[in-house]
């Protein structure tokens, strides 16, 4: 248990109003506990309270080691698994974090109506969000291998590659690097790069081609994200327009980045140069999303995220056009927030790149 | 919209005594709509009535082509994502299927506390458990590709290699035979299968290692499942003995398989074996799950599933021993029950095997 950061969040917890929350998505839990547990379908909470009381419940086969002053409370796959919570709970308000799933807090509340459940993400999702010395060395580092990995794909962008072969291999690239799993790797050519979700299929590259790899994966627990966009054969003159227009609003976004300024006002330094360049209604997503020990977490980069950077914050900063049938451009990287501005964690080139 | 599927939903609403409720999670909204949505952090919510009533809510960025005769009501990142489903839904009872994520749920209560949820998810689960024609066609298929997988890794299981080697070698067998994703395969040697989650990792292979491959993977959106537990040169008298218990237990599950017997009764089978051969406390989780659309889902394989089998329902069979810094064997097939008994869709060998 790490009790420094506990504080904090009992911290928050009093400016949020909240004298007992519970914790369960597994990225939160690994950062108070120090254990990594993927509950899929099965249960995993842990209870705090304002004077630091906590307590962990879960599910036996996730095979807890007890930790030090941590009741432990197990139960067994068929067995009600929010029974014990349920008997240990105070009245009053609860505070939920965002991913427990409805059917673990609908059981709670059907054993206990005197309990009312708020929305409390927030005590661990700003602790989480101020990354310390040692968060920082991971990210730069997992950035790092990200920036090698990237220029190693575009080299092997080449006549006859479909987009899953790439995404393979930026998979087998991050595993020789010592990544801890595959991930699902974004590459899209073309007209596929219209949609900022498509995933890598069997689709054959064509001269013309923009090619978008939106790559992203954890090291040690800390995730690398990036995107480049690269064209193959010849750009034609949208194509460069589009690209030149997306390039300038993450560089203009990134120069603004520093302590006090709003999140709100990097995600609109970016979209209000999209929109004077014409393309406004085709840069569809928010600016960007915070990145640490989940690929997408707190801040959120978008216009109605009023609240100032602070050192330590990392984030994405990715803006995007996209053309429905005809093409998509995206440029992003993951920035730290310094002292006095901020820290690009990504190096590999922004260029426009026309690859053979 | 697959109008027949909506129907049986209905009709499963009314057994539950459920007027109105909100399909979100991912392979349910697919297997009702047709559209694949998977939403991350962001809100995608089917609300869905009595009376055949449909609504769409979802984020803009999913880019939801409208459906006939469902309003879509659309909202952007840093707007309240459940503000149209709230002035929407009717007051009383409402339904929630599970994996709908609490921040949405405490939202959708504070807009609304004239309605009270209740956990919904039977009626789309139970339609779901029973597989239609071309749904079977599709999990016949991708467990055929999971036989020559399986076999083609068990023949590099070879001096020097690592698990996450093998883990990496799995998915790009898959993605050679069309699989829609990579995955986390999992590949556990030694010790490591002690524990039934233990992901592949840079463990080298010893001779007298247990070797474990758990792998899965969807094809067109089916899932197969499978384990199978080889020994590296050797097998001492202890893995011959655990190998062999495990997969009588698997085997005398599976003959017990037809419609009419309770779920429970087949998970009682193995584990009655298991228990009678002194490793009881061993075999530490359910006997299976359901497989399709998602790679767990309903029906549950345990000791609370207090009802029948159905001709259509598709489940793994998968025992295990799992022994504490020794070894673990696990032998997992895909079985589809019939109208008189079942099929198991699996086919590589369950022989104990002493690969070189």
């Amino acid at each position: 248990m790490n009790q420094q950061r506990i504080k904090r969040v009992i911290a928050n917890m009093k400016q949020e109003g909240l004298s007992q929350m519970i914790v369960s998505s597994t990225a939160s839990l690994y950062y108070l506990t120090g254990l990594w547990i993927e509950p899929h379908e099965r249960m995993i909470a842990l209870y705090l309270d304002e004077n630091g009381r906590t307590m962990l419940f879960g599910n036996e086969i996730f095979g807890i080691a007890p930790l030090e002053g941590v009741p432990l409370y197990v139960h067994k796959d068929g067995e009600d698994p929010v029974r014990d919570l349920a008997s240990q709970v105070r009245q009053g308000r609860l505070g939920i974090d965002k991913f427990w799933y409805s059917k673990f807090l609908i059981g709670l509340m059907e054993h206990r109506p005197d309990v009312t459940p708020v929305y409390g993400s927030a005590p661990v999702d700003r602790a989480r969000m101020l990354k310390d010395a040692r968060e920082i060395e991971a990210l730069r580092r997992s950035s790092a291998f990200n920036d090698e990995v990237v220029e190693r794909v575009i080299a092997q962008v080449k006549e006859g590659v479909a987009e899953n072969q790439l995404a393979a291999e930026v998979n087998r690239l991050y595993l020789e690097r010592g990544a801890d799993c595959e991930g699902t790797q974004l590459v899209c050519f073309g007209a596929n790069g219209a949609d900022p979700h498509h995933s890598a299929d069997g689709t054959v590259i064509k001269p013309g081609d923009s090619v978008t790899f939106d790559i992203f994966i954890p090291f040690d627990r800390y995730w690398c994200d990036m995107t480049r966009t690269v064209f193959f054969k010849e750009a034609g003159e949208k194509q460069r327009e589009v690209y030149e227009l997306v390039k300038r609003a993450n560089l203009a976004a990134i120069a603004r980045i520093k302590p006090g300024v709003f999140l709100s006002e990097i995600d609109r330094t970016a979209r209000d140069l999209i929109t004077q360049g014409g393309y406004g209604p085709y840069f569809t997503h928010r600016l960007g999303h915070g990145a640490g020990l989940e690929c997408h977490e707190p801040p959120d980069v978008g216009d109605a995220s009023s609240f100032p950077l602070e050192p330590g914050m990392v984030f994405s900063v990715e803006p995007g056009i996209y053309l429905p049938r005809e093409f998509g451009v995206r440029i992003e990287d993951l920035v730290l927030v310094t002292e006095d501005g901020c820290e690009v964690l990504n190096r590999a080139s922004k260029e426009l790149r026309i690859v053979e």
